[in-house]
């Protein structure tokens, strides 16, 4: 058997609409932050995977090539990775397999989006051709849509309510307003919430995750050589990548996302634990009702229960889960390619007490997952503390 | 130590303007090659990797979802990579990366790419925004560009002359008019390629690969699992990838890629072999001038001797290293991410004695080297016959 691979370090930029940089400066951000506070530098690394989602945004294209120039890993290999929403675990996944194929002793990750050079339409548009380009993006479905369709079929099959999918929101905005590198740091209430301008029925305003820019930097290494690097690695223990029909109408059902439940599973299986073992995840709140599934397709809730965790608080700081610790998508804002990539950085700063004032208590083993599309790609990781 | 890769099959569409099919059905015809030619069924594909270079020639963003659903691997994982036009390869890195790695058995690797949907020109603009489009691009400089300035630097430094990079190109049309598959299928004499209009000095069009459709698609597997679908699966024996700066003005020489070199070095010392046992090689002759530093980076010719061998004949099939015996991407064409898929079909054809009246006679070991942008990342891979 091979080492186990373990993440030695994380950075982060701060997230938001960061009018006065570009691509290549959140890059740095990210990875300055990585370097700053570890025993590590680029002399550590062997190969870089960037996570860009969509050259559009900003018109780079091979974006990988460009940014491996810009951090000063010249002469380095480096590959990009794209999996839409779901980016930045797929370059996880990618740079975890080099490294325990033997291929690379190293790897540094980077997920980035630099979303805001366009307008918020522009943006959405762009997000929509992520969506079946033949038979659904000409009808005019985007992704509020795709979710608006599944939080309908959600509530009518288990009575899920617009109150519980605010409540999501209210949570959410909370931690994201503990969390100094939010895009959002704003908190609402129940009633804003319930009450904001109607984006596409059932889900309003603040059901939708943001438009950001960001970027998040991952130091992977094996087991032997962690230690090296940090005195506080974390392991990945489990590991399940799921799909779906990219195609919506294909699908057989709209309460869950099949390719998450499959993912969770084989993530379970390949760590060795239960749903009841995690003490904090990070998903995938592009919307309140993608929060909803999340928290049912990982098992922490049974199938239809998961709108009435989040109205009981059972996914906050004192719950049976804390979920979205960060703020989530939903707050801490999404830039698509950073996405995956940020939600390790913030298990790696819970599994080692360096969340600040959103640490929680006894953490030992936290999971992420990460949706692409609607669904139609999925990747779920488990870690534990390394030592 | 785990298990080699091996390579169990292979499959390729029609290269060309293939104004009557999209995306999905190039896909499709690759992977009906696929299947058809061996033992294989999707029911052997744990997970899919899928090498598209350019959302933006066809527009569908996140290609690798919705090919995955039409191919009928759905459920089945699957990630997109992209490395400009080393996209294939990088492919086929992820996906041994991911068998020797132990979490997959066998990965389908499809490469594609649809770019005839949008104008010549367009396509060469969406090209060029694969190089610096922060301190280049904006000065116009797109890809003939580029490489007609390694060209020129090659000229004056060893006596490159117009002649030898002509050669190059009768001889890839030459063997690209004996491959049913190939974009192009017409002789061309010297005289021919050495008058033909200019594009960018000192390059004229035959200098210049072609804009094409087309998909390859190639199953890897482990070694135990090799035999079951195959009797005649290849090895890889070596993998090297290397980068170089994206900005070309920040470059030491324009006479070669070191990336190509790095790329080169580390492929054979993982292979065990030299230079020199190479029986065949497919390199990424986007350019004439191309394929003549590429068999100097490979270390077939000394530095500067690229140019006389290819004059002399020692890159055809008769001489000293038969190189670009399918037509290349000169002839063959450059659908980009299906590139890196396709050099590795073709060397999978030739070990196995499966490439009809090109077959070259005693191949047990290939080569291929995949370049991306202006040589910004390359991915070089040594095969040999897997009995």
């Amino acid at each position: 058997m091979s080492e186990d691979v373990m993440i030695a370090g994380g950075g982060h930029s701060k997230f938001g609409k960061r009018s006065e940089v570009g691509l290549r400066e959140l890059v740095y951000e990210s990875v300055a932050d990585l370097f700053n506070d570890s025993k590590l530098s680029m002399a550590d690394v062997d190969a870089t995977v960037i996570g860009v989602a969509g050259d559009q945004f900003n018109g780079q294209g091979a974006p990988a090539a460009v940014i491996n120039s810009e951090i000063g890993a010249l002469g380095k290999p480096t590959i990009r990775v794209e999996s839409a929403c779901a980016t930045g675990t797929a370059a996880i996944i990618t740079a975890q397999s080099m490294i325990k194929s033997g291929l690379r002793d190293s790897v540094l990750v980077i997920g980035v989006e630099k979303m805001t050079s366009v307008s918020s339409s522009m943006a959405t548009e762009l997000m929509a051709r992520a969506g079946d380009l033949r038979w659904e993006y000409p009808f005019g479905v985007s992704f509020p849509g795709y979710y608006a369709l599944m939080a309908t079929a959600h509530m009518a099959e288990y009575g899920t309510t617009r109150e519980q999918l605010s409540a999501v929101a209210v949570k959410n905005h909370h931690y994201g307003n503990m969390n100094e590198l939010a895009h959002l740091r704003k908190e609402i209430t129940l009633e804003e919430a319930m009450n904001a301008v109607q984006i596409a029925s059932p889900m309003n305003l603040y059901d939708c995750s943001l438009i950001s820019d960001g970027a998040a930097a991952i130091l992977l290494t094996k087991e032997s050589l962690a230690k090296k690097f940090t005195d506080t690695p974390i392991r990945i223990k489990g590991i399940g990548q799921g799909s779906d029909t990219m195609t919506m109408a294909a699908r057989k059902s709209l309460t869950g996302l099949q390719g998450a439940a499959d993912a969770a599973r084989d993530a379970y299986k390949m760590a060795g634990i239960t749903a009841d073992q995690v003490d904090v995840a990070e998903v995938h709140d592009c919307f309140t009702i993608a929060e909803i599934m999340a928290i049912e397709d990982l098992g922490f809730f049974e199938k239809g229960k998961g709108g009435p965790a989040a109205i009981d608080g059972e996914t906050t700081r004192d719950g049976w889960i804390p979920v979205n610790n960060s703020g989530g998508l939903k707050a801490k804002g999404h830039p698509i390619g950073a996405t995956g990539v940020s939600q390790i950085v913030e298990v790696f700063k819970q599994l080692n007490d360096m969340a600040g004032i959103r640490q929680l208590p006894d953490v030992n083993i936290g999971m992420t997952q990460n949706l692409g599309g609607s669904g139609s790609t999925i990747v779920t990781h488990i870690f534990e503390r390394g030592n």
